[in-house]
């Protein structure tokens, strides 16, 4: 019995008498699951095929570009241990979306492959809810994807495309000395949440979502498609992701760190504990962009529209590097190292 | 230090401290890598802006539409444990290539997700060259991806994007009684090498190169385009993967076992061990395509043009189920469940 999303290569396990990978009895019946995934498409009249080939087909709005971005979160690395399958279905989707977002992206299309080891049907039913809320919310369509059985930890690799317009598109490149340097939303929620976790404390519902539900900034980036000149979002913290915008765009940076958004439930905590959660915690999802003053009051009305708060906090300079104003002899994070 | 594609959301891990992921002194330097990766694009001018920023941007040719495919192997699940990075590379691209060939696409961009339990460069310099090798063949470029820290086994994601022809495309819905149904190539070789293997046995190098080296029939595919009824490739097994394309069709099959293409290796074998490896095997990636009888002098042609041995193994019936004629009463395996 396959459990798997039918769109993909049926690539056979090929270690299966000795590679210790479960392979009891089928827990999920192959159509049923097929049936539930197909409902995610969406009714898109841009996929002229979807779930059930070899491969989704799908058309482009004319003339536009697409974004293409792959994300692979891995649960007791990426997640802690015991996050609810909607969650991490949510938060593999969101982390993926924001990426699209910090290029100024309409999402359209996704792909989703899922490596477990125990599946069962209750899970998967969580795990696909968590996702169907965000991507109905995104007007995305899940058009195809795979299963894989794993004896690792659960691994969720997720895989979008966006539609450009033909000429515009936000990059980390783009940013001019004289620029104004601005962050969405607030900072360090996420990773005060992950701490209060791994300390077995209960975060606040309100801050918990901010580690396991973040919100990509999607309308905010499609708002800011002609305004910004450099764009990135907000994953490793926000020191080490503005240094990658820098660094492409060939310029440095004054910050004023008491302009940094710090989340409202940062504030009871000491100075340095704040500025390692806001500026190396990650997982914020929100966008750091530059434009230019002149832009400012576009910025403001557009981001006004799409209901998405921004602070300026420095400015772009011509000399490399970034000079912190108000650290008062703090370190600064540098923010995480994957390996 | 980070050893990362960078087009990929900057995540943060969220367990670092406790989830037991290796992340001692980083072995390979960012930038090394990223150069490396970048060499992989190849050029190609429908890449707008590649590895480097939060998503890749692609330009598609005017009209066309798209098929996207992703597919994740696991190494000690689809691959032995002890096979060469730069085969791990090469067979999780061609299997992703072969789904594109059984859409009649062509390959263009390539995304690629690496999860790693313990990088080094030696490994990742084999892993990218056996990339290379079909990559640049198959004329994909690769313009994005991320890795990521498990403490599972390695696991590779590749999520392909092709071009199809405006109105064109091969799927497994379209095939008509009456058809002929055939089959590129060979079947039986790679499950016969994964037999030897597992037995302690060398299988020989030919052999050998059709379970780690397949070669994805993608030129065969877009010869087919307008010609054949539906298609799909062969990876669960010849019988299971003509049982996909006949349900999606509504229709049935009778196929004469003894014209099966077996590879020459299989000849030494007793028959039930024949079919057992054509049938069930698996790993074959060769297509299996139906088309009209009056098709048959232009099919011919035209994958002689491009080099694809084939074979009528059949022919489509009105009535659902296979009747396998020449069996003598051996039985047909059903191809592999993946849990």
């Amino acid at each position: 019995m396959s459990m798997e999303l039918p769109e993909r290569s049926r690539k056979s396990p090929t270690t299966s008498g000795d590679g210790g990978v479960s392979r009891g009895p089928g827990l999920l019946p192959e159509f049923d699951l097929i049936e539930k995934l197909r409902a995610l498409e969406g009714g898109d009249p841009g996929v002229a095929l979807g779930i059930g080939d070899d491969a989704a087909v799908l058309q482009p709005a004319p003339g536009c570009r697409l974004a293409s971005c792959i994300d692979t979160l891995v649960v007791g690395v990426h997640f802690p241990p015991a996050t609810e399958p909607a969650d991490l279905a949510y938060k593999a989707l969101a982390v993926n979306l924001s990426d699209l977002a910090a290029m100024g992206a309409k999402p359209r299309w996704a792909l989703l492959s899922l490596s477990l080891n125990q599946p069962d049907r209750g899970w998967i039913e969580r795990f696909i809810a968590g996702w169907r809320e965000l991507a109905a919310a995104s007007g995305l369509a899940l058009v195809g994807g795979d299963t894989t059985a794993t004896p690792g930890p659960v691994t969720i690799s997720v895989q979008l495309i966006g539609e450009l317009p033909p000429d515009q598109a936000l990059t980390r490149g783009g940013a001019k000395a004289g620029d104004m340097i601005a962050v969405t939303g607030s900072l360090g929620g996420a990773a005060l949440a992950l701490t209060q976790l791994k300390a077995g404390q209960a975060p606040e519902p309100a801050l918990l979502r901010r580690l396991n539900r973040p919100s990509p900034r999607v309308a905010a980036g499609r708002a800011l498609l002609a305004l910004a000149t450099a764009c990135i979002d907000v994953s490793d913290g926000f020191a080490a992701d503005l240094n990658h915008l820098l660094t492409a765009s060939g310029v440095g940076a004054r910050v004023a760190v008491t302009d940094l958004p710090l989340h409202s439930s940062l504030t009871s905590l000491d100075r340095q504990r704040q500025l390692d959660l806001a500026l190396g915690g990650g997982d914020d999802y929100e966008l750091c962009f530059c434009f230019p003053s002149a832009a400012r009051e576009s910025v403001e009305r557009r981001l006004a529209e799409v209901e998405t708060p921004f602070r300026v906090v420095g400015e772009v300079t011509a000399e490399n590097g970034v000079e912190w104003i108000g650290l008062d002899g703090r370190s600064v994070p540098t923010g995480y190292a994957h390996f």
